[in-house]
């Protein structure tokens, strides 16, 4: 198109922008006009993308990380053909693909954006599959606000960009001064934001975000840049092209108060059809994959879970090409190493960057790979908001946490992870598994790259005895009874990780008291297992649960919620850690917190007393 | 201290990490032999601190980011004199206040570290304070590893420093080239640091981090900079002064081999004292405070309760003068701008950038002032492990999150909390309060300020009717039967928030069916009102829970939970979000969702009938 069509279609999009926050009475208008000829020089002359394709691995991405302006890549969707008219006046409707924020319930859409700063990170991970991976030459195009330059993720992938010279990426900023509640801290000083980039590696190109020549000419530029990513800083005006809210405060995420004036104003409605330009041909790389030999360790030998991730992860990508690593700088705690060294094309070096880290995980299975995440369990929580928002992204991830719990000893509570099963069984569509020993979770390593949504694998730093033969299955939703005498048995005790072999320790000592303890390993703590359970309820009707973690939210409160509404509601004792732990001995702060064989013992031992005196 | 009794001292930092980590057979020594001169030089020649007096306002602050270093750090508190060799030498033993990682257990220390990337933006909320609020000349002195710098929390930091100018400031980064597994992005290559810093708006300096009189002349250049913060650059070796393991690969995290001879070649044990310099003598400003004039809301009308919750802390500010507030540039949302409008001195606005603004108002709670942070309750899921790790800091923070839940309507899922309560009532020491309506708000906002922990006070942005008389009183840890027929009460309604207001309007439906449904308001989520469930239980023998959040480790399961060991175990039914939610109306979506007034009568007519047919 030339730059008179660009700027008609650059109205276009403004009109409506402004239609369709008018229809549902809400939106954020005027954060889409700004970037209207941004927009509509991308999607006319540069952008390769097969809307009737939208998996093909050759298209480009186009990610909006200022995910608020989604009236314009509505607008977009409707100007390619993608979507009729009235359609795009459902907008926020209920029941529309159109939300007020983009999902992946829209086929065009790979990720959800929304909580700001989170699209250029996911879009490195794009660019990461795009270049390592599928090795196509698609390009991956992110257009992301300035307020949200505020956000420390953006720096990740600024850093991280550059590190892995993804010149397949380009950033285009939407430099239109004003945040929701007024100005950035930079302003229109564009010069801020070329320094930086220039300091974090990357090409960078100011220009007059409403100039379609220039706009034309910096895409040109950017998409031929070599060896690094390229920033377009782009000047722009918020409420572009209506006088009434143009460069305004107090016009951020409203709909205008005179649509039709200000369509008017604009030129009024045009029906500009875009042929967006197909990508090129090309099939994406694939790695060789064979069959599956996980790793098989000794009942009686120790092992540590951790480990076992490492050997079972390396096992499961030397057998599937789909599956690819990545570790946030601790491969030697987590073993993701041994993957690393396995298969070093399908590894990511995310360094001390967790946002950075799940970002490139959801960008990786959003092109179609099977992105395995892992760090200490403590610091997913620094990525919390992005597996909150992988989860409306739809996104298969699995994610793998080291040093779970009190277990881990000296290094003290930083290193601990003690609220992570509370915080990701919150997340929808999420899975939470906590293997105990080496077997099981080689098996549950398999596992998780079949399972649907967030798979988070909670892994134990101390060695652990193996207790499971190397041929036993293990289903994602089950548990095990690893000690029972069935219908004689006067309590239950659940457990998960370290605690099922407290457990054990606890069920031997109080055999030799005369009380038989039902022992159960709560492994997929997410789903779980509620007829197991059931029946432990109705056979004994008193349970201790055990686990090394927090109260709140942990292995006991999912057992108690999963028999609330049962006839058969059991007393529960819930054995959690209930003090900030300090440092010291594994096996003294699982005394010192009442997680150990011998809390479990006594609490066993009074639960029973007081059904022998109930009856 | 001159050049020669500098390197001296460097050398007794270096002989004391390798002592107390080989009594503790773990560690970081090689981290601590990295910094041990750049620290040596700061604690003889520019730290003004008085350890008898760890609380004073007039005294420097020293926070090590690097918080694994911490054999430096407490090398230096037996250099001061503030610890004996024994109680050094007992480093991460059970019991002893030097744990792994720093924590406030130490008189000395005022935040835990140990989870990177987290000192440098706490240090930005203790300039904050020192020159807005205390209006003091001390000193924020923060040591940073290189590997944290790839944390985008440092970059927040970064910006957020020099946009409020502070002077006040110096990071000083320990650039040893190793991480954990091995080189970071950068490596030794400093100059890159200096740039981004310069971009950031910054003062840079870069020295040889083994040479003291460089260190000598660059904090003195720090100290004087005016208008801005600085960064000292330290190019240093990791492990410096041990052959075995300088600048080795694989020694991160390790006591030595040889722990003799090491400190044999450093030159064996040395005994050097350090008389540390007195703060300069002032006294802080405070704000005046007055008498507590709460908003008061006539019962029917409609408020939300963000409304009420900046309402209430403007007023809260009248009173108190050490109250302070931050918000994520959402202040027109979460209606903090009325505070920021009513008391611009002690407002600060920490834009789009949620981690900064945990971290400032951690570092604004140690230097003693009482700190509310808002933004979106969804988005302080961006800053979880700040809230983690402020709660092993032992801060007394107040968290304010708005737009709980489906009830936001149109924005759609990104914008909505509905993971918060669970993740939040897993922090340690938390409090979780969800209030219904304006004046219960403003008497738990009232009360946050003297509430010991993280408290999280969650507001909704819909309107929501009055139910409460202005003169009411709400305690932490209560809970409000709203509405009950006493020993004829059928079934129990437990909501909190929004849902309050549905389970009201399903009790009048039930009532009109001739059942009586008792309802609680469940204000306080954590800690919880376990005897009036217990009561509620005792009477109606069944329970429906609801709540705008997933099921897992809500409402629902806080109620079960508290139960579980109880006499009486009611049959509950969870009424929660079990989708991923649209966009809507706000009243789509509840209903939708199963949690209006509709699913919960006829969760309750179906318990009720249940009982009806089991007697």
């Amino acid at each position: 198109m030339d730059a008179t069509e660009l700027r008609e279609l650059g109205q276009q999009f403004r009109v409506d922008s402004i239609r369709c926050a008018a229809a549902a009475k809400s939106g954020h208008p005027t954060s889409g006009m700004s970037a209207a000829d941004l927009m509509a020089v991308l999607l006319a002359n540069h952008l390769r993308y097969d809307f009737d394709d939208p998996k093909n691995a050759a298209n480009d991405r186009l990610v909006f990380s200022k995910g608020h302006a989604s009236t314009l890549l509505y607008a977009i969707f409707r100007a390619a053909g993608a979507i009729s008219d009235e359609e795009l006046l459902e907008y926020r409707s209920f029941g529309s693909m159109l939300e007020g924020h983009p999902t992946p319930l829209i086929p065009w859409v790979d990720v959800a954006t929304g909580s700001l700063g989170q699209g250029l990170p996911i879009g490195v991970g794009m660019a990461l599959a795009g270049k390592y991976l599928d090795r196509l030459p698609s390009h991956v195009w992110i257009l992301c606000g300035d307020s949200e330059m505020a956000e420390g993720s953006m720096w990740e992938a600024f850093e991280h960009a550059a590190h892995y010279k993804l010149d397949n990426l380009t950033a285009i900023i939407d430099v239109n001064r004003l945040g929701q509640r007024g100005e950035t801290m930079v302003g229109w000083d564009v010069d801020v934001y070329r320094d930086r980039a220039h300091a974090f590696g990357w090409e960078a190109i100011e220009i007059d975000g409403h100039d379609v020549e220039a706009i034309d000419r910096a895409y040109t530029e950017a998409a031929s840049t070599s060896g690094k990513p390229t920033v377009v800083i782009a000047r722009t005006i918020k409420g572009k092209g209506v006088k009434a809210v143009e460069n305004q405060p107090g016009w951020h995420g409203k709909a205008l108060d005179d649509p039709d004036a200000a369509i008017e104003e604009l030129g009024g409605l045009r029906n500009i059809r875009v042929e967006v330009s197909m990508p090129a041909r090309g099939e994406a790389h694939r790695f060789d994959g064979g069959e599956l030999e996980l790793p098989r360790y000794e009942v009686g030998d120790e092992v540590a879970t951790r480990k076992a991730y490492g050997e079972a992860l390396a096992a499961l990508g030397a057998a599937r090409g789909d599956v690819v690593a990545l570790d946030g700088e601790v491969g030697n705690s987590t073993f993701a190493e041994i993957f690393a060294k396995a298969h070093p094309d399908r590894y990511f070096e995310m360094y001390i960057a967790e946002q950075q880290l799940l970002a490139a995980a959801v960008g990786l299975q959003a092109r179609g790979w099977n992105a395995f995440a892992s760090t200490f369990a403590a610091f997913f929580s620094r990525a919390y908001d992005l597996i909150r928002m992988a989860a409306i992204s739809r996104a298969n991830l699995r994610l793998a946490g080291s040093h779970a719990g009190v277990s881990i000893g000296e290094d003290g509570p930083s290193q601990m992870a003690l609220e992570d099963i509370a915080s990701l069984r919150a997340i929808h569509s999420s899975t939470v598994l906590h293997p105990c020993d080496a077997n099981q979770t080689a098996k549950l390593v398999a596992a998780m790259a079949d399972t649907e949504g967030i798979v988070f694998l909670r892994t134990l730093r101390p060695n652990t005895p193996v207790i499971y033969d190397a041929d036993e299955e293990f289903a994602v939703g089950g548990s095990r009874v690893v000690r029972s005498a069935d219908d004689e048995d006067d309590v239950t005790l659940v457990g998960a990780g370290v605690t099922v072999h407290e457990a054990l320790k606890a069920a031997e000592a109080l055999e030799e008291e005369g009380i038989s303890a039902r022992v159960i390993d709560l492994y997929s703590i997410k789903p779980i297992d509620a007829d197991t359970l059931q029946a432990a309820a109705e056979t004994t009707g008193r349970i201790v649960t055990v686990e090394d973690h927090f109260p709140e939210g942990g292995v006991g409160d999912a057992v108690i919620a999963a028999l609330a509404n049962s006839d058969e509601r059991p007393r529960v004792v819930q054995l959690a850690v209930r003090e900030m732990p300090r440092s010291g001995k594994p096996e003294e702060l699982m005394s010192a917190y009442g997680i150990d064989a011998e809390h479990i013992a006594a609490a066993a031992r009074q639960l029973v007393s007081a059904k022998v005196a109930a009856s």
